[in-house]
């Protein structure tokens, strides 16, 4: 077990935090507020925030869209130079703050800023940002990852870099009192795959890691298994730290991780504009039995800790069985044919765009390849 | 729920990190190397260290005791004024790395080192540090708490401050190879009393705190069953980690935390030189008989969920009971009596202390008084 760890981010979690940005943000910085499509105009954020910001010199851009395209973003760099920005400030869910990421990064930069998620330009610097969350989902708040789509040639790409990574979270559980349901359940499968994509790899006995990634785990389960009574303050804060700690990178210090089902997942949005969230739920029970060889030992433990089942020979398909069925409890789709899509050219697409990212060996293992990508997304059509 | 939360140290675990400092210190720094009683050399770690700061300025102060007493740190403090230190390289377990703390803020304090520990003076600036733990035991290597013994005046105090946290901790398990069998065993019980101390209290639903906390406390008890096998780097990893996360400030976010067992363990340590985590074996059993009215709902959480105990009306206390047997069974007494302290003087003794730090309502509801103190340390004797 050898890792480097530092989670640099500022927390401030709870009720009536927003108001602490104004001691994050250096006075005299010039802000730009970005944020989405205008809820938190209805919900009360934007107020709080400017508010909040009421000696600071600041502008703002809206309209970044779920999974954030560059074409957008591209703008709000525009909007940074011509104003001379010098702190961004995401307000939003994983697309704001991400797409903040990619604006932070770019402005400094003077290429394209699309050759950072194709990876043609390692960042070297970026923009201070901060966030205020308002949909517990991805962990972008503290952590270095960020995802930006580029809807022209409908490529969603990922790229990683500690200067992007925002000085300050504010997560204040009270802006998830007016999410839609469909965002709450993304909400908590995302974050259920994100502990799954550090966690169902290779054992090597990382006490600590394993203990972690079950506890968030549980914890999930026990938020969906709660969900009809999910209107309390116990449950939205349970929902957005467990979130968080899923991808804050601390339960995948020293082990294998695999983010296999991520990469599968972000060519079915680009392709189909599937929501994240619903598209790792079809591709990752299809992944685990394909995958069965090498995941058996730790689904058995995942099967007997989390869910507490029996042990037995077909221990590990019973857990991939309860994985399932925990999505399908949420009213989340296990399966293409559910989306629709169940044409052997729906497949040819996705498998095409997997190749063209050249993504031919996915996994901890890169035992997947495009033949193993096919079987996984052909057995997704039921 | 509602807290802040940055843990700012820089980790850098597993074998052959140590290394790595150089390109952590600045390099036109002049170092302080700080150390004990120098167990370092013998077991090749000084070498690491010297060969890792070649290219750095430095000084070294060695003879810092357990349980380190500010009659030796000050020594250490006038050495850093004479030398013009400015970077402080504690290369040691807890008592090396707190006691650095306080020579880091001594330094750049007028008077006298004491007024710290004593509450006179609060710390608003220190000389950075940088920490090489080599005991596993008491996570001051990434948290920002140290406590200080007064020879003179048998006093042992704690103080905390975001000042002294250091800004990168190196966590080789391989430096634990050499170990005294007596010191991973007070490493096993005292990274345990540390999560309970912020576990065992009243509950809020805090799922991921909780699930943190419980795995942690899994993890030691199933490294305190496999002691006899302690000799591999998975076992020496996993306590590494565990004892780091025991008390770096994450799973005490949000909830209650208790810690009487500690002040209480401190004036025994004071008054008669037991092992920190020996007294801790003694005072929590009988602290959490005492106080079970307010402890019993957590306790039987634990019983379930760490020791995999039978529901029943005694569940809470066959939960101390099986933590004092854990104790046992790693050969560490659990009563006064054990350490030849069976008289009403003792108790007087360590009570007298204790009132005069004013201690006079510990724990998460200041419920104990030194009335309950006294119960605690008379329940003690057997």
């Amino acid at each position: 077990m050898k890792f480097n760890y530092v989670n640099p981010t500022q927390i401030l979690f709870g009720q009536n935090q927003i108001v602490g940005i104004s001691g994050q943000i250096a006075p005299d910085s010039k802000v730009l507020v970005i944020y989405g499509g205008g809820s938190i105009k209805r919900n009360g954020v934007y107020d709080q925030v400017t508010s909040a910001l009421e000696n600071h010199n600041w502008v703002e851009f809206s309209g970044v869209e779920p999974n954030p395209t560059r074409e957008t973003l591209d703008k709000a760099v525009e909007l940074v130079r011509s104003e001379n920005v010098d702190y961004i400030l995401a307000v939003g869910g994983g697309s704001v703050i991400d797409g903040s990421k990619y604006v932070a990064a770019s402005a400094l930069y003077d290429g394209e800023g699309w050759d950072i998620p194709s990876g043609k330009h390692q960042v070297t610097q970026a923009l201070p940002i901060g966030a205020i969350l308002t949909l517990p989902a991805t962990g972008s708040e503290s952590n270095m990852g960020s995802v930006v789509t580029n809807a022209t040639t409908q490529e969603k790409l990922a790229f990683l870099s500690p200067f992007v990574q925002p000085k300050f979270a504010v997560m204040d559980p009270d802006v998830m009192k007016t999410l839609p349901e469909r965002q709450l359940v993304n909400g908590v499968v995302d974050a259920w795959v994100h502990v799954c994509e550090q966690y169902i790899t290779t054992t090597n006995n990382a006490y600590v890691q394993d203990g972690y990634a079950e506890a968030l785990l549980r914890s999930l389960l026990k938020l969906g298994q709660d969900f009809e009574n999910r209107d309390n303050d116990e449950w939205r804060a349970n929902l957005m730290w467990s979130a968080n700690q899923a991808l804050n990178g601390l339960i995948g210090v020293g082990v294998a991780q695999d983010w296999a089902t991520h990469m599968i997942g972000h060519e079915l949005t680009a392709a189909f504009g599937v929501d994240h969230a619903r598209s790792l739920a079809i591709v990752q029970p299809s992944l685990m039995r394909n995958q069965m060889a090498t995941k058996r030992a730790k689904l058995e433990q995942m099967g007997v800790n989390v869910f507490g089942l029996a042990k037995g020979d077909d221990l590990a398909e019973r857990t991939v069985d309860a994985i399932e069925a925990f999505y399908q409890s949420l009213e989340v789709a296990t399966t293409l044919t559910d989306h629709g899509l169940t044409t052997e050219q729906a497949v040819d697409k996705i498998v095409g765009q997997i190749e063209s990212h050249g993504m031919v060996a996915l996994g901890e293992h890169q035992a997947i390849t495009l033949t193993e990508s096919r079987q996984i997304l052909e057995a997704a059509i039921q």
